[in-house]
Order: structure tokens, then C-alpha cells, then sequence
């Protein structure tokens, strides 16, 4: 059973990580939603609403699991007994980024390697941090978010209705 | 059960496909190499002897097929009924040329999607193209092709025993 | 009167093609579509039928002239009395072709400097060699071109009905 | 009338942002130099030597208008009615960062749209935070800001007369 | 007789370093190590360690000093009389960020060219910043670091025997 | 006594590569300039021209010597008992290309390593084939060329008086 784990900060959840998370769900037996914990200063959600808001966006598809996780990705990777890392690349300049870590992780765990997909056009310029300066101006971010995320701000008072 | 097309011209196949090769088939339950008809005006080798050279290198491996396809990408993606296409990334360059590919495959076959795997750092200087280059003047290619490529190379007098 | 030039060799114009037309043409007084005399061995339309398919496109659009034009773009700008090139962007390596071009144009005219646009997300996959390659093996290009150069080619047999 | 907002901290305005600004100029009937309010702990210049410098700089061509602006640029384009966003690219890495903001911009306003200049070669070096480091330790600054930041520097004892 | 200075911060020193040092000092009569004062709040070791570790890693290569420095780059290589100044590229995301201060500081001081070495791709992955990471996280860093870095850090109890 | 290969196929020559051959012969003892034998179909100059012109160029400057070569770049680096290899970057795109060429020619011989000099900005958009190209249609290239080649050309009747 081929298993890929799918990590980041989702601080918040972006529609482009949704997209990947369901094709990576396609490709792989088991895929593994790993929440990283954010070491940030001034996090937009904690741990703990970051994966309750991803467990809701996947809560109908069964081979999906979300959990939180602190430390090294190879670590978290080994444990998870995964076969597969999922990376989305937007840009060539995300993929100068994340060469080197492949590479590094791959080195520590040729268990598991690093796949990446190209992020869809339509995402190409959706990322957390713009999602959170948008928020910062009050500006519309109704397709920077999936529905779920958008009404929890809306109940927390963080978007006008 | 998880299928992917791992496509190429694999003229000559070199130590960095077989890298990419032997990788991909750990993720998937089966992995089909697709070996381009070449058009180009002067090929090193005829299709029959990479489709033959391939064949010899993955004798082996009880999940990895190596066919011939010619024509759109998409078209026998779909005939070998893939979940993925594979490609190897040595360098941003490579991403740039591979990014709008992947994202037209993806628009005309939504149940096959590009997985990019970076090149392991120590083949990241080897392309088939490198090594016709080399051949041209005599060059020791030895960490360029598998055994059984160099093998056939000193039998038909390509290089030098 | 602001006045730039679009030049290209539009074989064939492509959905990218024309919103980057409609975006240059809102804000320039005027828009000169230049379309370069294409010496491609084997090019798929003649000048004549990519300038008819052109003004076909436009013709509804007041302040936008085509007309091709031969040998170096700064003399066809001059001839223009125009003060901006139009470029579109779809990648950093796009980017790498430009640059010295328009410092080259610059340094040779500068009354009339480049100007990017960025390509929108939706068409950051689509190129005229794209169209030129699906077309070879009779693939779906209905997202690709503008319904002008479609319906053309299907008159012309290029694509079936 | 077409209107191009041309957005920076400026901090300080450098040799290359007067050539962009005065080559911006000369294609749009009125260009908007807009001041970002800067959030950087410790800034060289305030919002207001910043702006009072670009006015200096600006006072003999009448279409250029100086002002600071706070928040989501959009918001600020919108108040000044503005046809473009003007910005310098000096390389790819330039373009990488510029790219989804851009396409960002673009989506929340689709009447001014991201028109983009190559730097000219001879500035392309340059920077205001290059300005800033060079001040630390008291290097030659001459070519990098134009005589009035130059100026105002030794008036303050920022650089030896 | 030619000098060339390779600056840096070396916080670890890595096997990338020591690669590329044994590189120039082949190509240079003379090679100056500059270790840069370290403005970072929180270094993993002082300049002290740093100088000392570099000391004993090339004390059989009677060419090669080490030294610190503090201030501006063309200030140490003016001072050292140097020829050249050393920088590798891992990557053209390296390139990008190094090809504005190579045509700074050759402004400057036209006696030293900066001279790139691409890093071997054995080493391509390998960074300080990577070996901090993976220390936070008590990960295996013996293909990171020389030998002498190693046997420091056991010593000190950063890394377990 | 260290000797430095310059290899090119300096069709023509330009003022780039004219200020790359000055740097690089105060950094080594001795600078060869090694003029590839060109198979392009059509060159603007015969080899025998190219080494000419650059003689003429170098002349005055006694440890640079001009001579042509065939063949793998490694082959004649050998025979000329050469430390280095130079080679000009204008742009993180020539990195691209140049990156794998220097690590392969390191790997057959690990006596000369490449070394990478930046164009200086003001020839960043310089290029033989950009000579060529304005050439064809008889615009100024006195930019482009040194006075020699200018010469030459007009004497030859390349370019009018």
C-alpha cells in the first residue's frame, strides 16, 4: 500500500493546496495531510484550528488523514511509513527552493521520495502568506480559501460577512 | 492498482533514467517506460535497440514495462489506463520547459497527472545529449550509461574496448 | 496620442495572444498589431491569413491597426511613430529572452520602450508551437485559439468539425 | 487621459528608479509616484523626507504627481484611477517575486493592469537596500542616488562632504 | 603573484566549503579565508571557533590564511592586495542574488573580479543553514560537516558521540 | 605559472567578450583564447578571419595568446597545460547552460575547473548572435564589436561606412 505524506504550515489553507491534496489523493493509497507546527510569531490559526479546518475539507474522502507534526520531515515521513513526499511547485523559483531538500531528505530516507507537482494555473498565485497580508486590508479573499476556511473567519469576526 | 508512464527518447538511456527509473517504480505498482519514436534525422540508436536496451536493464524488475508509443503523450497515457506521468528535474530550466507541458497534459486528462522527481545531485550533469556530444570525440562516458549500454557501445564499435 | 506595437508572429494567434491585445489596447490611445513576415520553413498559416485572421479578431475594436511588417522591430516602431513595445510574460525564461532584446531596442530607439505584461494564469500553458504540435496529432485545441482561427480551420479541413 | 501609478518605499530612490520613473513618464499622460508607508523598524528616511526628495526630484515635469499611499495597492490605484502599475524588473529572480502579485492585482482590479520595465543595464546593480548597506560603512555612494538624495545625505552628516 | 579572498560566514564551515577552498587555492598563489563577523543574534559558533576550525581544517595547505573581517568586502580585498574574489554557485538562484554585488564590488574596486566556482554535485544540497536546521533536530550531519567540525561539536556535546 | 583557457566561437567577437578577455589576463599568468572550429552551416567569419581579428585585438597585451581548436574542450585544455577554464555569465539563464558543461568537464579533468566572470552590466545584452542578427538588417553595431572588427567589416563591406 503506496502512502505520501503532504506537509506545510496551511496557515491558512489555500484553494491551490485543496486541488493538490485531492490529486495527490488520487495518485497514492493513503496520503497524510502533516500540519506543521508554526514556529511564527503571530500565527493567523493555532495547531489545533489548522487541522480541524483541514479535517473538515477531507472528511469525505476516506484515504486522507490529517494530523500535526513537529520536527524534522524525514522523521515525521519514517513514522508515517510513507513512500512519497508531495511538494507543489508554483514557479521555477519554488523549485530552486525546494531542490536541496529533496535531495537532503532523500539522502536521510531513500524510502521515501520527494514528488512534486505543478501547482494548476488557475492557484499559480495563491499562497498563505498573500492570503494573510490580503486579510490584513479587509480585501476579498473568497478564492484565495476554500468554503470552509472563509466561514470560520467569518464566524471568528477576521472577514465582514 | 497505481500505473505510470515514465516517457522518454532514452537515446542514449543514461545512468540518470535509470536512477529516475528504478525510483518511480518503488512508488507505483507499475511503471511503463515509454519510448518515444525518435524523429530526429540521426539518432545514436534505432527504436528497436533502446526499446531492447531498456528491456535488458529492467529484466529484473517485475513491475516496470518498456514500450514504444508515438504520437501525443496524452493519447497513450490514456491507453496504458496511467494514474501518472513521470519526469526528472536537474535544474529550474528543466521545470520551466516541463511546467506548461504538464499543465496541457493535465488539462486534456484529468486522471493523469505530472510527477516531477528531482535528479539525485550526483547525475545532475548527464543527458543524453552530453553523452552523444562525448561519443562524437572518443570521450569516456562510463558514468554516463549503464553497463549494458556501454556493453552494446564496445560490440557495434562505438567505443573503444 | 500614446501609441504601441504588438509584434509577434501570431502562427497561429492564440487565447493568450488576444488578451494580451484587448489588456495593451486599454491602455494606449493606439495599438499597432504587427505581424511579423515569418520565414519558418513550414509556417501553418500564410502572412496573409494570419493578418486577415487578425483583423477578423479586432475588427470591432477601434484604436487596434494590424498590418505585418519585415526585418528589425525598432524600424517598423519608428515607422509607426509608436512609444511602447508590448510583450507578454509567461515565465521567468521568457523573461531571460526579453531582457537583452529590450535593452537592445532601447539603446537603438528610446522613444520607444518595452513593456511586459504578464500573461494571465489561465493561458500560462498556451504558445503557438503548443497549437502547431496538438494540431499535428488532431488534439482538442478549442481552448488554445480564439473561435475566429478555429472556425477557419475547420473550413480549411485543419481540424474536424 | 491614461494614468500609471508607479509604487515603491523608496527608501532611498535610487538612480534606477529616476530612469524608470522619467521613462514611465513619457508613456502615460500622468504618472502617480506613490510612497508605501514603511513598516521597517528602522527605516533610513521618514514617509516625508521620502516624499519631499521625490518631489525635488520630479518638480520640472508636470505629469508627475508624488504621494504617499497605506494598505493594499489596488485600494490606492483605484483612488488615483489609475490605467497601469508600473514596475522594474532587473532580473528573473525580480520577475519571479513580481509575477503573482501581478496576476493578484490584476484579478481584484481588471482596469489597471502590471506593466512591467526592464532596468537598464547600466542601473541593474542597484538598489535601495544596496544604498543602505554601502551607507553602513561609509562606501561611495555617488552613482547609486541621484544628486538631491545626495545632496540632503551630506546636508544630514550621513555621508562625508 | 595572485591572491584571491573567499569570504563567508562559515557557521559551520561545510564540505561544500572546504571543496571549493581546495579548488581556488590550486588556481591562486595565495588564498585568504575571510570569515565575516557574524551579525546574526544567534551563531552557532563565535568568530573565535570559526577562525580556529578553518585554521586547523587547511594547516597543510601553505597557501591558505585565514582570517576575519568585519565591514565591507572590497574593503578586506583592498587590504589583502587580491586579485579575485571566490563565491560558488550551487544554483542560478545563487547566481541571481551574487551577480548584483559581483558588478557592485567590481565598481568599486577594479582590481578583484569576483570568480565563481560552480559547487561540485555531490555537495549541491549542502548549506550552513542546513546544517543548523538539522542540528536544532539532532540529525545526522557527518556528510555536511569535515571531519574536524564533527570532532569540535561531539566534543561540545552539539552532536551525540 | 597559471595559464587560463578562454574557448568561444567569437562569431564575431564582441566588446563582451573583449572586457572578459582583459579581466581574465590580469587574474592568470597566461590567457589562451581558444577559437572553436565553428560548424554552423553559415558563419559570418572563417576561422582564420576570427583568430586574425582576435590577434589583432590582443596584440599589445604580451600573456595572451590566440590559436584555434577542435574537439572536446577537455582535450585542448590538457595540451595547453591550462589551470582554468573562463567563461562569461550574462545571465542566471547562461548559468543554466553552463552549469552541467562545467561539471562534466571537471569530472574528465580535475586539474582545471571552470571559473565564472559576470558581464559587466553595460555589455549584459551583448551577443555574437545578436551581431548577426542586426547585421542582416544593416543597424548599427558599433556598440557591439571592438573597432577592429568594425574595421574589418566595413573594409569587407559588411557594413556601410
Amino acid at each position: 500500500m503506496s502512502t505520501a505524506v503532504f506537509p506545510g504550515s496551511f496557515d491558512p489553507v489555500t484553494t491551490g493546496h485543496v486541488d493538490l491534496i485531492c490529486r495527490a489523493s488520487r495518485m497514492f493509497d493513503r496520503l497524510v495531510v502533516g500540519v506543521l507546527v508554526n514556529s511564527a510569531k503571530d500565527p493567523l490559526f493555532s495547531q489545533e484550528e489548522r487541522v480541524a479546518m483541514l479535517q473538515e475539507i477531507v472528511k469525505d474522502q476516506d484515504n486522507i488523514t490529517v494530523c500535526s507534526f513537529e520536527g524534522l520531515l524525514v522523521d515525521f515521513v519514517r513514522q508515517q511509513k510513507a513512500d512519497a513526499i508531495i511538494r507543489g511547485l508554483r514557479s521555477s523559483g519554488d523549485f530552486e527552493y525546494e531542490l536541496p531538500l529533496a535531495q537532503a531528505n532523500y539522502k536521510m530516507n531513500q524510502n521515501a521520495d520527494t514528488v512534486f507537482l505543478a501547482t494548476a494555473p488557475e492557484y499559480s498565485y495563491i499562497s498563505s502568506s498573500a492570503v494573510r497580508e490580503l486579510l490584513r486590508y479587509q480585501a476579498d479573499i473568497s478564492e484565495y480559501v476554500p468554503e470552509t476556511v472563509l466561514h470560520y473567519m467569518k464566524e471568528q469576526g477576521m472577514v465582514s460577512r
